[in-house]
């Protein structure tokens, strides 16, 4: 039987990754949580703020994988377009969802301004969408279909993504195991390529680095079967060591 | 007349970010590297270590903007798949390259184990291409046409940059200048969008943030021409003035 594998799309939207300006956070943040949900993400696509190109990606997104997650433009100023460009995307109208207004209504009953026009906007949905909680600041994330449109401060996100654990259908999460060598990954690329080629349920990933004035690299075996996983670490080792490399298990 | 915009594309390679593994660094530094050379990054995809979706992501780019550049997956190892993919995509054939053998044999002479079998594989380039300097370790990177293909670890790729600084046509650099707030952004959301309106060539981002127990946001005005630059960011200031909120110029 072939295990069922659940995949996802991310498209980052915002003018300030592409130049530089932020370091995105949210990319290791959705991944590491869709690990631990049994979802791999499988592509990612940073975008401006430009409709037609928001359009572009969560098309090809959405249909490519069973989940597509957005981070970025679901904010109150005028860049943040990510609620137009998805309706568009689906062919539906923008609305404003009673239950987000209600919730801005009363977030900012007590604020200065009020519910202002502007802040309103973080209450427009796709038609038919649901609301994602957000326990850090008054305006929700947006659920629609396989499409989940999360916030750009990854604070918030954050937020978002604990609303949703557990609430996804995933499979059997991926595994991994880590061994480290203070030696140049070209001197074990032969040991690697062995052992990966002889345990076909595993990947095993070489990760270099230049630390103390020392090269050395991480090996990261995955896989998502224990067994598969823990008899694959045992073979690298095992070669490894018969090949006179010091290693450390757990990696360094 | 309209000036000429230069764009480029980037194709992160690599399971370890797609895992959450690894935090990637090489968006932000290839971003502001090319903000300096007058070009605009305009996509990034993050794939897998899989042969095809990194061909078609690098036929997507190569094709919809005016450079392609490439992290990851040029080492050693048998997950190191980047030149096989970039030599399938453009249909040519893969060649060991003289000069990178050359180096790589001199870099190899005295560490153990010398130029063996799967140090070689970064010697290996699609036909036609010529290298980029890396003084950082050994194996260089990879230039045909209009790609550049560079390392994962993001100082072996500082210095490929380095080595590319001045050598690409750019057009006139993106300049921004930021104001700050001790704001939420959602209190003036009226002033950027009216401010941006009557700056045809200006973009103006706002990037809401959570400091030490308050909110607040910076505002990125950004454009090609000086002038436009400076009277799009006293328009603001002015705007923000009269409104009666306080503000930083150069950002917070």
């Amino acid at each position: 039987m072939t295990e069922r594998i659940y995949t996802a799309g991310l498209v980052v939207i915002g003018d300030e990754i592409l130049s530089g300006r932020t370091h995105d956070k949210n990319i290791a943040q959705v991944a590491s949580w869709l690990q631990v949900q049994g979802i791999r993400l499988s592509e990612v696509r940073v975008v401006p703020d430009v409709i037609e190109r928001i359009v572009e990606a969560v098309n090809a997104l959405r249909e490519g994988y069973d989940y597509l997650f957005t981070t970025g433009g679901i904010g109150p100023t005028h860049d943040d377009i990510t609620v137009d460009a998805v309706a568009e995307a689906l062919g539906v109208p923008v609305v404003v969802h009673p239950q987000a207004r209600a919730i801005l209504e009363k977030y900012y009953a007590d604020k200065p301004g009020g519910l202002t026009e502007a802040r309103l906007r973080m209450a427009r949905v796709p038609e038919g969408a649901e609301l994602i909680p957000n326990r850090m600041s008054g305006a929700p994330g947006i659920k629609l279909g396989n499409i989940h449109l999360m916030a750009g401060v990854p604070h918030i996100t954050a937020g978002m993504l604990d609303a949703l654990t557990g609430t996804l259908e995933g499979g059997a999460p991926l595994l991994s195991e880590t061994v480290g060598c203070w030696t140049p990954e070209s001197e074990v690329a032969d040991i690697l390529r062995q052992v990966e080629q002889a345990h076909a349920k595993c990947q095993i990933g070489s990760y270099p680095f230049f630390r103390e004035g020392r090269v050395g690299a991480n090996f990261v075996v995955r896989s998502t079967d224990e067994g598969d996983l823990k008899s694959c670490v045992d073979s690298l080792c095992d070669g490894l060591a018969t090949a006179g490399f010091d290693f450390t298990p757990g990696g360094i």
